[in-house]
C-alpha cells in the first residue's frame, strides 16, 4: 500500500458519518447474540486475532499526515491524519484478522476531531468485514454506564432523534463497581446484540497490586471472574456467553483456573508481543471453543516494520498473518 | 434566566473553542499544585459544591434547544442543545459551587458534537471562576492512561502542533489496575498542576460486591485508600495530595476510617440529595481542612424546579445555595 488515501469529508463534517454507521438505531433486525456473531466470525476468517488501534499522532504511517487539510487546527488536522493511519493499518492487516480494538484514550487526545476519527475507523472496519472492540474500560455507577452503553454500543435518544453511538459490537468495562454498575452495561449491550468485557486480570506489572490482593481465600481477581460468570448469558448456538474477561497474557498462570471459572466466556488477551507474552501459554482459553480466545496485538502490528524492515504495510501484514497462523494452530 | 442562548459558532466548527481553551499547552506559567488550588478556590468561593454535568438530551431546561441549527444533524443539534443546557445550569448554579463536574459518559454519547458540547462546557465554567472536574472514571495500563491524561488534563504533541485536551483541573480514575496505571495518570496531572480523584468507596449499591470484599483482614476500599495515600503529594501550603478518593456519601459509615488512612487526601463526595446521602454525615472528610471534603450534587441542583416549583434556574440556584450553605457550616 502506498500514499494513503484521505476521506476530506471526515473533516469537514463528521457527523456526516451518520449514514454510513452499521448500527442506526431505527429499522435494522435485531442482531444474533454477540457469542454467535462471535463464533461465526472466527469461522469464517479463520482468525482469532484483534487488531489494537493505539494511534499515536508523532507515529504514524508514511503518508498518513499527507493528506490532512492544510488549513485546519492542529486537532482537525492530526485527527485526519490518524483517521487516514487506522485506515491504512486496517486494510494492511485486516484480512488476518477477526475484529479491531482501538484504545478510546488515543482518539480523545484529540478532542472532538479525535472521536470523529474514531467513528471513521469504527465504519471502516465494518466496512471490511471486521468486528469492533471500544477499549476504553468504562465503569460508572449504573445511571451513568447505562449512558456508555449508549455511547459505545447502541443510541441515545433526544428531542432531534435518536442518536447513533459508535456501534461497536463489544466494550471493554471495568468491573470495580459491582454487580449492578456492570448489569447497566449488559442491559444496552443486549439490546443491540452486542456485549461486554470486563477487567478480570490485566496485563500491567501493576495489575497484582489489587486484582491479586487476597479476597477470602482467592485473589480478587478470581471474585472478578466469578462475577463475569454469574452475569454472562450464553448464545444459543455457540454457547459463549456475552460477558467475557480480560486475561493478560503476560501472566499466562492464571488461564486455566480462569476457564474453569469462566467456561463459556470469551477471553480477551492482551500482552502478546510487545509485552512479552507468548501465544503457546494461551490453550487454556480454547476449552471454550475456537472463539474463546482473542488474542490482541498492536504495536508489534503496526511497528513491524521498526523491528523488521520494508514497508509498513506489507510488514505490518506478515506480522499479523504469522500471529494468526499461530495461535488458528494452536486451538485446533 | 430566561432563553439559552446559544454559540452557534460551537455547532459550526467545534475545533475553533481551541483559542479560549484556559491552559494552552504553550506559553502558559506554570500552577500551583492542585491542593493549594482547590484549597484557594473553597475558600475564595466559601463553596466546598460541585456542580454534577450529567445531561440527558431528553431532559434539558426550557430553551436550551431552541438554539440548536435546524439544518444540523440529530447529533450536532442535541450537542448545541446539550452545550446550552450545560451553561444555562453553570450560570444558575455555579455562584455557590466551588467546582463543576461533567459526567462524561453524557457527552461521549452525541459523538464528536457532545465532545465539542464538553470543550464548551470546561470553557464556560473556567470562564466562570470554576474549578473542572473531568467524571470519567479512567483507568487503563500506563501507557493508554497516559494518552487519558493528555486527553484530559494536559495536551498531545502531533506533527501539526501540540492539541489541547480538555484543561480539567481534576479528572476521576479507577484503581483497579493498580499502582503503574494511576502512576501515569498522576505524572500527566502534576506536570499541569492538576490531580486525580480516584474510586475508593462508590455511591451505588453494587459497590459492595467487589470494594467491600474482605481483602486480608481489611475491606478492598481500604487496600484502595492506602494505595491514594502512598501515591498522592502534599501541596506546600495546604498539604491536600494531589491524589483524591471518591467516597459515596451513601455509605457514611467509612469516612472516618477513611480519614485516618488518607490523613490529606480531598475527598469527592457523592450521593448526596437524589441518592440519599446526608448532608451531616460528611464531618469526618473535614478533618483535612475546608477543602477536604467536595460535595457532588448533580440532579438535586438541575431537576430541583421538579420537586420545589418554578422555573429551573432559581429553582437551581436555591438548592445549591442551601447545600452551600449546610456543607459549609459542618466544617467551619
Amino acid at each position: 500500500m502506498g500514499r494513503v488515501e484521505l476521506s476530506m469529508a471526515l473533516v469537514a463534517s463528521p457527523p456526516a458519518m451518520d449514514a454510513a454507521r452499521p448500527h442506526p438505531p431505527d429499522g435494522e433486525p435485531p442482531r444474533a447474540p454477540i457469542g454467535d456473531r462471535l463464533a461465526a466470525a472466527v469461522e469464517a476468517r479463520a482468525s482469532q486475532l484483534v487488531l489494537g488501534l493505539d494511534p499515536d499522532p508523532a507515529r504514524l504511517w508514511p503518508g498518513a499526515a499527507d493528506g490532512a487539510p492544510t488549513g485546519g487546527s492542529p486537532a482537525q488536522r492530526a485527527g485526519a491524519a490518524v483517521a487516514a493511519h487506522c485506515a491504512a493499518v486496517i486494510d494492511a492487516a485486516g484480512p488476518a484478522c477477526v475484529a479491531v480494538k482501538p484504545q478510546l484514550a488515543c482518539f480523545e487526545r484529540l478532542g472532538a476531531p479525535g472521536w470523529a476519527a474514531l467513528e471513521h475507523t469504527v465504519a471502516h472496519a465494518h466496512a471490511g468485514g471486521l468486528l469492533v472492540l471500544a477499549d476504553g474500560k468504562r465503569g460508572d455507577v449504573p445511571v451513568s454506564a447505562a449512558a456508555y452503553a449508549q455511547a459505545l454500543l447502541t443510541a441515545t435518544p433526544t428531542p432531534f432523534g435518536d442518536v447513533s453511538g459508535l456501534g461497536a459490537d463489544l466494550m471493554t468495562a471495568n468491573p470495580l463497581l459491582g454487580q449492578d454498575a456492570l448489569v447497566a452495561l449488559l442491559e444496552g449491550a443486549r439490546a443491540a446484540g452486542a456485549g461486554v468485557i470486563a477487567l478480570v486480570r490485566t496485563s500491567n506489572p501493576g495489575a497484582a497490586d489489587v486484582q491479586d490482593l487476597d479476597a477470602g481465600g482467592a485473589p480478587l481477581w478470581e471474585r472478578l471472574a466469578a462475577l463475569v460468570h454469574r452475569l454472562g448469558e450464553p448464545a444459543p448456538r455457540s454457547g459463549l456467553t456475552d460477558l467475557g474477561a480480560v486475561l493478560g497474557a503476560t501472566n499466562p498462570q492464571p488461564l486455566a483456573r480462569a476457564r474453569e471459572i469462566m467456561p463459556r466466556a470469551p477471553f480477551l488477551l492482551p500482552g502478546v508481543g510487545a509485552q512479552g507474552g507468548r501465544v503457546e501459554d494461551l490453550a487454556p482459553a480454547f476449552a471454550a471453543g475456537r472463539a474463546g480466545g482473542l488474542v490482541t496485538a498492536s504495536r508489534s502490528i503496526a511497528a513491524a516494520h521498526e523491528h523488521h524492515g520494508g514497508d509498513p504495510a506489507p510488514a505490518a501484514r506478515r506480522e499479523a498473518e504469522r500471529l494468526r497462523e499461530a495461535v488458528w494452530a494452536l486451538s485446533a
